[in-house]
């Protein structure tokens, strides 16, 4: 059976590609690789193709399709700022580009791929309890949530057509983010732990109260590689669901931090106060009830020392700067 | 200001028309009736022009737009069962035809009318409680309710991003549905009141404990006239809500209509079983919380009573056939 990996070229896509070109789930016998950029191809244990592939381009989206996958991974997306930003560039590659893809599946005669879609707790809104609901509706504030829970509903009625064989993941916020620090609201997360055991500052804008909602890439590539095993009949006709997540205060995360590298470590921490990340982030989900994902199997990160060693493993070759 | 009504050939949509015509809300001063096929134009109070339009036509949704209505209320769709029957019109009309609405209006420029979206409690799925709470997520289990649950969510983005002034409303089953017995699953709610108050057999294919949620005519009506007056700031950013219905069971209809038209009318409901309509209805909404919209005033039917009363009157004449 073949994989294609779409958004191959993306932090949790590489990783996720890599970790199957290595290990293989039983049954892979191959993987395609596509992204907007051609992704790297991982060595391994099957053979690797890549290409490029834009959701926008209906005969590309086709022709991807055409090859009949028998599993096809699904985390192309514009992210929230920029879909914010862009309102059109958001809906085309967001919601029309994940359309392309389902119609182009349906439009194969005798096929019915299994889909793992890329959702996110974006999907939630503001006001929430501080323990989202497994049965909470999906009020997304943002057009990145918006068209992620747009999309989750058309996987839903494709499935329930028989067009495939889909599952929505609600991925956590990724902590700790790999890369530069960026602009996203939620970088901060990640900055105050990556940027201190790489030996550089870091700038929290929030109170250390702050409570979030975390998944390492570790976590997020162990999401996707188990919706590849998973009986998905069970899910039922709710194809979506919140994914296990590591609920963390600030403090919580700094405390981690003090543990693995150290008082000089959280010293390269500068509290800067900014009312408007402070604002964003108050109307962010703070944990989420995820048992119906755990008890499908899916696993969340054991703790926050668990995820700061991940790091260290996976990003720094083992070494903290400090 | 004028209003322009997508739909208005239809059951709700033209009695809706009748009465803005008749008793106008403050500050109307014309109506704009369209539709598949060109809705007639009720005598009134005001101005009414009446026209086709279809909704795949972004030239024709564009020029309907053009003329810049104050306020839009958009009903039209292809019904459940052909959404159900036919995968690609229904996503063409009910998903694309609403989208392109909200993009022409965006197109306008210095442009913000209100949009009074006709939804459905086909954006439920089971399973659910046997009261839904407002907070309940959706997971339709028809392409129907999946195409208005996704307009939902595209309502509230254009809403948010400031295209807009959008309300949702999310309609109970229509009861007592004037016109002839249709082979719609839930047609027998109708039918069983209609038939013999017009002196007619009907065919009841459930049990008389099933209990469902119901508004008349009369009432769905009235929602879309309080949502022309309603101040829509006071939704926040949860734009779609349910309507208040009144909870009935089949045995508390038929006590209904035997205090209405006695046992002689009773007896012309002949129990026909149908497995298939019972597992149908069993998966249907019994009752939903719908405190936010009584709150902002939206009113339901006080009982059975007064909805086989306003039948009687508005359909009938006043006359009761035995």
């Amino acid at each position: 059976m073949r994989v294609l990996v779409i958004g191959a070229a993306g932090m949790i896509g590489g990783r996720l590609a890599a970790s199957l070109a290595a290990d293989p789930e039983p049954g892979i016998e191959a993987l395609t690789l596509v992204d907007v950029v051609e992704p790297a191809a991982p060595a391994g244990a099957v053979p690797v193709s890549t290409g490029v592939l834009d959701l926008t381009d209906a005969a590309a989206v086709a022709a991807a399709v055409a090859g009949r996958p028998g599993v096809i991974v699904h985390l192309a997306a514009i992210v929230s700022g920029e879909a914010e930003a862009d309102f059109e560039k958001g809906y085309a590659v967001n919601f029309d580009g994940t359309r392309r893809l389902l119609e182009a599946i349906r439009a194969e005669p005798d096929y019915r791929p299994r889909v793992i879609f890329a959702s996110s707790i974006a999907v939630y809104g503001a006001p929430f309890p501080e323990t989202i609901p497994e049965e909470f509706h999906l009020t997304p504030l943002t057009s990145y949530g918006t068209q992620k829970a747009m999309s989750e509903l058309l996987l839903a009625d494709h499935t329930r057509r028989g067009f495939l064989d889909g599952i929505g993941l609600r991925l956590p916020t990724i902590c700790i983010r790999p890369g530069a620090p960026n602009k996203a609201a939620s970088g901060f997360f990640s900055n105050i732990l990556r940027e201190p055991l790489a030996g550089r500052e870091a700038v929290l804008p929030v109170d250390d109260t702050v409570r979030h909602w975390h998944a390492s890439p570790r976590a997020a590539v162990g999401f996707f590689r188990h919706a590849m095993r998973l009986d998905l009949e069970r899910l039922g006709a709710r194809r979506s669901l919140a994914m296990p997540g590591l609920s963390a205060t600030v403090a919580e995360q700094i405390e981690a931090l003090r543990r693995a590298a150290g008082d000089e470590a959280v010293r390269l921490i500068r509290r800067e106060p900014d009312p408007v990340i402070r604002r964003i982030v108050a109307g962010w989900a703070t944990r989420l009830d995820a048992s119906r994902a755990l008890a499908l199997g899916f696993a969340a990160d054991a703790s926050f020392d668990a995820i700061v060693a991940a790091h260290v493993e996976d990003e720094l070759g083992g070494r903290i700067a400090l």
